[in-house]
C-alpha cells in the first residue's frame, strides 16, 4: 500500500497546504478564452497552450508547443525518478464557446467561487471541461516535483486545443509523432464520477457507424394524382426499410447484429445494479417516462452495454407550411449505430447494406455513405494502472470505485488505441450537474481536491 | 339523332367556313398574359375577363364582370331558344407564369403555329389550359348565334380567373352567388383525351385526404450517444408507424381502409382494357421500370379507380452534411390518402389516426392536421347529358368515346357538387403532350376545331 509511503504523505500534505496557490493557478488558467472554435480567439489559444508549458517547465518538465494543421499541442517530458510504467497523460486547453453570454450568473472567464450544495464551486468556462480536469494532474506534478524532485514515473503529456472542434487536427499529429509519444498507458480526465461521493473509472465506450442513406426513384418530382398507385414513393420505401430496424422488443434487426456480443461480467452487472440507476429520474428530466431500447435489459446495460440503432435525421419532398400533392423524387437519412465489444464496425456497415438491399423495392436507387466506423472500447480492468487507480480512488475516498460506461465515443481514446496502441484509463471527477457546454459551467472544488490528490496517490502507486 | 337536324348541319357548315376567325380570335385571348400567380398582371386577367365578357355579348349573351377578393369572374347567360337542359359552363381565362422563358421556342404571348405530328398546332401560354378549351365552346356558341339566333338550350358561363393560384377566392363567390348560377348540369372542359384520335370523357376523379403528423418526443434535442437506448427516437417511431402503412401486397393498411370500395362495373373494366395502357412506357417517362400499389390490379385502375396513401413529405433532426449525433426532439410528416367512391373522407381520417395512435409508442405527443377532405366524384354515366355527350363525340370522330378516370382532384368539380348541387361533364381534348404549365404548351389545331364541332353538336343533342 503506497499510503504508507512517507514521500507520499508529504507530496499529499503539501498538496493541502498550497490549496490557495492551486486555485489561483486554474483561476489564471480560466482566465484566457481559449474558444477553439472561435477564429478571434486563436491568439488566447496560443496563450493557453503557452501557460499550460509554462506550468510543466516549473514542474521540472522540458515543455514545447508543437504547431498543427489548427491550433498547437503542448507536449512535455519529463524522465520521472523511479521505474514504474511510462504515462501518457492527455487533455485540452481548448473550451467551447460561453454564448448564449446572457444566461451566465457571472462572465464566463472571470472564475467565480460560489456557494453550492457540495461547498464552494468555481464557475467559468472550462471549469470542468477540461481546464479543472488537467490542473488536477498538473498540481500533482507540481507537488511531486516541490516534495520529491519530480514525479516517481516517466511522464509525457500531451494537451491539445481542438478537442471541442473534433480533434481532427490532432489525429495526423499523433500519426506523425508516434515515437515521441511512445508509453506505456494513457492517463485521461475528461469524464465524470458517479456521484460526488462515488469515484469512477470509465472502462466502457461505446463505438459508432454513422452512415447516410440516399434513396432515389423517379427522375423528378411526380404529381401524387397522376401517379401515385403506380409510381414507386422514395419517402414510403425509405420509412418501410427503416421502419423495420427494430423488432417489437427493441432489438436491432441488421443480420448478424449481435454476433459477437459478449454477456457483461457478472461482477459487472452485479456493481451497475448496486448503482441503483434511477431509469424514470434519468428519462424525467428530458420529459419522458418509457425507456425504449431492448425489453428485459437492465438501463445502465442498454445506455453504456447494449448496442442500438437511431435514425439522427430524415428528409423528403414537401416540408412547407400547408399541403402539396407531390411524389418526390429522393429521399434521405442520417442512421447511426452505436456498437459494444464484440462487433465488428465495417461488418456492421455491411450488415446495414444488406440489410437495406433486402428490403429496397425495384426502381430504388440507394445509395449508402459511411461517415465513421469505430469500434466499441473497453479498457481491461485487471491491469496494474487500473488496479493503481482503483488503489488511489479507494484511499482517497474511503470506498470503492465504480466501474461505469459511456455511452457515447470519445474520439481520442479510439486514437489513442489505434494510433498509439495504448489503453487509456479514464478517471475523471466530473459530476451531471456540471453545465458542460453550457452557461454556468463549474467544478466543485471538492471534485478539484479530491482529484488533485487522487492523481498523487495514482502516482505513487505506479513507482516502479 | 341530332345528325339529321338540318340547322346542326348549318351550324357545323358555319364553324368549317369560319375557321381562321375562330383561329384568330384565340389568338388575341392568347396574346394576353392573364397570369394570375404575378401581380404585375392583375390588369391583364381583367383584360381578359372583359375580353372574354365581350366575345359572349358578341354571341347574344348578356355578361358581366364579378369582383371577388382576387381576380374577377366573368357570368354570362343565354336563355337558349329551346327547353333543354340548363347547362354551367365552367372555365378559366387564367394562365400559370411562362417561366424559365429561355426554354420556349418562341415567346410565350405571341401564340404561333408550328407544324407537329397531327398537323398545325398553336403555341402559346394557355393554348390548351384553359383558353383554347374554352375557345371551343365560345366558338360553338358563337356558331349557334349566327346561324339559329342562340344555344338552343339555356346557358350560364361561369370563368374564373384564380384557377391557376387555386380558385381560392371562387369558393365564397359561388356560396354567394348559388341562386344566379341555379342549372342542371355543369360542362367543362379543361381534361384530355385518350389519343389524338379517341375522344374521352372523364369520368372519375379521386378524392383526397391530405394530413400532416407531428410526433414530440423528449423536450430537447438530445445527445445520441448518452440517451441512446433509453430514450425515445421520434424519427424510429415515425418511421416505424408510417413503414406499416402498406402490407406487402401494397395493400394499405388503415382500419377499415377499403370499406364501401365497390369494385368496378365490369365494362368499365373492359373499355379500360381495351385501352391498350402501357405501364411501362408510362413508367419510363420518369426513370421507374416496375409500377408499385395494389398487386394484382391493372395500371389505369390502380392510377383512377383504387385509392392510395402516399407520404408527401417528411422531417425530422439533423439534414446537414456530415454526421451530428443527435436524437431529435421531434419529427414529422405529410400524408395524403387519394379516395375513390364510396370512401367517406372523415372516417379515412379518423382510420389515420386510429392507425397511428395503435402504432403509437409510450411517450409520444402526437398531433395530426387535416388539410383536405374531399370525397372522391363519379359522373353518373348514364345521365341524358352524358349520353348527348357520347352521342356528340361518336358522330364527330366516328369512334366512341372512352370513359376515363383522373388520378388527381379536380377541386372546381367537388365544389360545382358540393356547393351548386352540380354533376360536371368532363370533355375535353387536350393531350398528353401538351406541355401544360411548361415552356411550349400548344393546343392541336385538329383538337380545337373537332372539340368546338363537337360543343356544337351536345348542344344540338341536349335541345328540348
Amino acid at each position: 500500500m503506497t499510503y504508507q509511503s512517507p514521500v507520499l504523505g508529504q507530496v499529499l500534505a503539501h498538496i493541502n497546504a498550497t490549496r490557495p496557490t492551486a486555485h489561483a493557478r486554474l483561476a489564471d488558467f480560466l482566465r484566457i478564452p481559449s474558444i477553439s472554435a472561435q477564429p478571434d480567439h486563436a491568439g488566447d489559444c496560443r496563450r493557453a497552450a503557452d501557460w499550460a508549458a509554462e506550468h510543466l517547465r516549473g514542474s521540472g518538465f522540458s515543455a514545447r508547443i508543437c504547431e498543427t494543421g489548427g491550433h498547437p499541442v503542448v507536449i512535455a517530458d519529463h524522465p520521472g525518478t523511479g521505474n514504474g510504467p511510462h504515462l501518457l497523460y492527455y487533455g485540452h486547453y481548448d473550451v467551447q464557446p460561453a454564448e448564449p453570454l446572457e444566461l451566465w450568473d457571472s462572465p464566463p472567464f472571470e472564475p467565480t467561487i460560489v456557494q453550492g450544495k457540495h461547498g464552494p464551486r468555481i464557475v467559468a468556462r472550462g471549469a470542468v471541461d477540461d481546464k479543472g480536469q488537467v490542473t488536477m494532474w498538473l498540481e500533482a506534478f507540481r507537488a511531486w516535483h516541490d516534495i520529491a524532485g519530480g514525479p516517481p514515473t516517466r511522464i509525457t503529456v500531451l494537451i491539445e486545443g481542438e478537442e471541442e472542434v473534433g480533434t481532427q487536427n490532432l489525429l495526423p499529429f499523433l500519426h506523425a509523432n508516434r515515437a515521441a509519444l511512445h508509453a506505456d498507458a494513457a492517463v485521461i480526465s475528461d469524464t465524470g464520477m458517479w456521484d460526488i461521493d462515488t469515484p469512477a473509472l470509465s472502462t466502457r465506450l461505446r463505438g459508432i457507424v454513422y452512415t447516410e442513406i440516399t434513396l432515389r426513384a423517379a427522375n423528378r418530382d411526380l404529381h401524387s394524382g397522376i401517379y401515385g398507385g403506380s409510381a414507386l414513393n422514395p419517402i414510403n420505401a425509405l420509412t418501410r426499410i427503416l421502419g423495420g430496424l427494430h423488432d417489437a422488443e427493441g432489438r436491432v434487426q441488421l443480420p448478424g447484429f449481435y454476433d459477437g456480443v459478449v454477456p457483461l461480467p457478472e461482477e459487472q452487472v452485479r456493481q451497475w445494479q448496486q448503482l441503483g440507476f434511477d431509469e424514470s429520474e434519468f428519462l424525467a428530466g428530458i420529459g419522458l417516462s418509457v425507456p425504449v431500447g431492448e425489453r428485459g435489459v437492465p438501463g445502465l446495460e442498454r445506455l453504456w452495454a447494449r448496442p442500438t440503432a437511431d435514425i439522427n435525421g430524415i428528409w423528403g419532398g414537401y416540408q412547407g407550411a400547408g399541403p402539396k400533392t407531390v411524389i418526390a423524387a429522393e429521399a434521405g437519412a442520417k442512421v447511426s449505430f452505436r456498437l459494444v465489444p464484440g462487433q465488428d464496425p465495417e461488418k456492421i456497415f455491411s450488415a446495414f447494406e444488406q440489410f437495406v438491399a433486402a428490403r429496397a423495392p425495384a426502381d430504388a436507387k440507394i445509395s449508402i455513405r459511411k461517415f465513421s466506423a469505430d469500434p466499441a472500447i473497453v479498457v481491461p480492468v485487471d491491469s496494474p494502472i487500473v488496479h493503481a487507480a482503483e488503489t488511489a480512488l479507494f484511499e482517497e475516498y474511503g470506498r470503492k470505485s465504480v466501474s461505469v460506461g459511456c455511452g457515447g465515443s470519445i474520439p481520442v481514446v479510439e486514437a489513442m488505441h489505434s494510433i498509439l496502441g495504448l489503453d487509456s484509463l479514464l478517471m475523471g471527477f466530473g459530476l451531471e450537474d456540471d453545465q458542460v457546454h453550457s452557461p454556468n459551467e463549474k467544478f466543485e472544488i471538492r471534485c478539484l481536491d479530491h482529484g488533485t490528490r487522487a492523481h498523487a496517490r495514482l502516482l505513487a502507486g505506479l513507482a516502479g
